[in-house]
């Protein structure tokens, strides 16, 4: 069952509306330290019995530990099958709040309430939710709808620029796979002139389609994972080394060029197509330096990718610039070649 | 979609009939060290090329702890989406081995073998899945149906006699919430000489009917957990107390006594009713001997019933005997009078 989804400019007017007609028996706020600060005040009158759980915010809270300490408080709060958590944060909140609630007495109501970039055009619609384990990402967790998701790009002031710069890596991804018009019409402005407003819904819309006509991801959903399956396991491969660690979006910017260059190799796109796509990725992220040392431990990685089939590696590529599919089987010679094709 | 329920006198011919159809990319069985030993042997041929999962016996193995080692070895093993896991044992394998298979990289297929009486005849039908918690019994799951559940009476020999009673317990709740006829029928045999295979398939059509109405236990599912809310305290407190420790079923039976006193407080049923299930339960499992410092500790526990609401705690009582009803509100003094009257 797909959630409604409130692109608001006034949340507190919205959420307050919504939650006039549930009867939930207790209510909880997920944070962070930092939209506990910054965000929760935009909501804090709407619910001012809420009970507000804290963790400490960054990728490498999204774990099982985590989890346990959460369901803790809810346990200590008496929360039974009627009390709804509010996942007030960006990707890491959202994702573990709502796998929190969807497995507490086997399933609570839960709302998502993005508050960065990344989460709001992504990681707040469809469904998936999970926490990541012993290095792989999201791979313990569900796929469950939250009740409701509260979008407002206002939160938006609350980002560093690195954040924001994170999230339009998947607006980037989202024009890629499914809107060419749109690819031209970003590349004609900084990231600073971007149109939020716009983009959000533009990116909720195809989200949405996409994930609607296939929601446990058998299919279709999987050309959401265009520069996933190397962006991933980059990604996973920086996460614990100090000073080299990514946001997701720095990532998938490199799992990006590094599939449109598979994309371009199997003739797909043409070479001009390919440097237009890097180009402007890399006038936004610039270039992380992977030492060939580094290369050998991020190509066995790509193996645990979730679309993997029988120990196939299967990536979601562009057919055309506007357009993705799926299932292409890539060899890791191919993914290696990829990589060097970023680092030339 | 209730998962397809096969009950057979030769298990190693319909699973294997089953598996032809599917297309898996990688099969484990999910073992404890005695189902491994009794009851392994009779599907070994059946998956030669089947990876053993082991874990250790026993209701205090089924944490997030166990969880983890098992989401370690389907990582190390790199399994994918396709993969299948076969959880071969009693209600502690089914329920974790389920979860895990639920909530890996989102939710891979299973198929339970339930061995034991109990889950043949409850925990293998109607989908839920979880974990204990910190002393909080099934408190993180969530729901989702097996691909298909197999059913072989002939596994009834490797029980003990202790457990064979435990299972029982849910056979006789059956009878009480659904079957007047039938409780009249075991009530005529001791265990050593009940038709397991018609009980069997009489407890599996009840629940079946029901969970099917009902799969989230939104409503009518709750009469099925007649006996629970104050079998499910007993059982939690009696876990961790050396030597006093219960089986489920030897819990249940307990809660069925106290919470068919409450229904003939209530009148719903008479007082003959109650005798007669308070003589049957008795002849079978004796009586537990509940001191007053225990009783203080137990009423607190059945606050974190999954089934209350608004902190009030809801029971499922006996409407007439053969018939149940659920939602309704019973208070600790209820509750204390009841274990009270069976410890008379």
């Amino acid at each position: 069952m797909p959630s409604d989804i409130f692109l608001s400019k006034d949340i507190s007017v919205t959420l307050s509306t919504y939650l006039k007609g549930k009867q939930y028996s207790d209510i909880s706020v997920l944070v962070d330290e930092n939209t506990e600060r910054n965000c929760f005040p935009f909501i804090s009158k709407i619910v001012p019995y809420a009970h507000l759980i804290q963790i400490k915010s960054g990728e490498e809270q999204k774990t099982i530990a985590t989890c346990e300490q959460i369901w803790q408080r809810m346990t200590d709060l008496r929360f039974d099958r009627k009390a709804l958590i509010i996942n007030l944060g960006g990707g890491v909140i959202g994702d573990m709040g709502g796998f929190c609630a969807a497995t507490y007495k086997r399933g609570i109501d839960f709302i998502q309430i993005p508050t960065t970039l990344l989460s709001q055009v992504d990681a707040s619609v469809g469904g998936k939710l999970g926490i990541d384990f012993n290095g792989f990402k999201n791979h313990i967790g569900v796929f469950k709808e939250p009740q409701a998701v509260f979008i407002n790009t206002d939160f938006l002031k609350t980002l560093s620029p690195g954040e924001l710069r994170s999230g339009f890596a998947e607006v980037i991804k989202h024009c890629l796979i499914a809107d060419k018009i749109k690819w031209k019409e970003i590349q004609t402005k900084v990231l600073e002139e971007q149109d939020w407003d716009d983009l959000a819904e533009h990116s909720i819309t195809i989200k949405t389609k996409v994930t609607q006509a296939d929601p446990e991801e058998k299919g279709l959903r999987k050309i959401l994972n265009f520069g996933h399956t190397i962006g991933h396991a980059i990604e996973s491969y920086y996460l614990n080394i100090t000073g080299k660690k990514l946001l997701h979006g720095e990532a998938i910017a490199i799992g990006m060029i590094a599939e449109a260059y598979i994309s371009y190799k199997k003739k797909f796109i043409s070479q001009k197509e390919l440097e237009e796509i890097r180009n402007y990725i890399m006038s936004i992220y610039g270039k992380v330096e992977i030492f060939d040392f580094d290369l050998e431990k991020i190509l066995p990685l790509t193996l645990q990718d979730k679309k993997n089939e029988n120990k196939t590696i299967q990536c979601s590529l562009l057919e055309q610039v506007g357009k993705a599919n799926y299932n292409i089987p890539v060899t890791i010679k191919e993914i290696r070649e990829a990589i060097e094709y970023y680092s030339l």
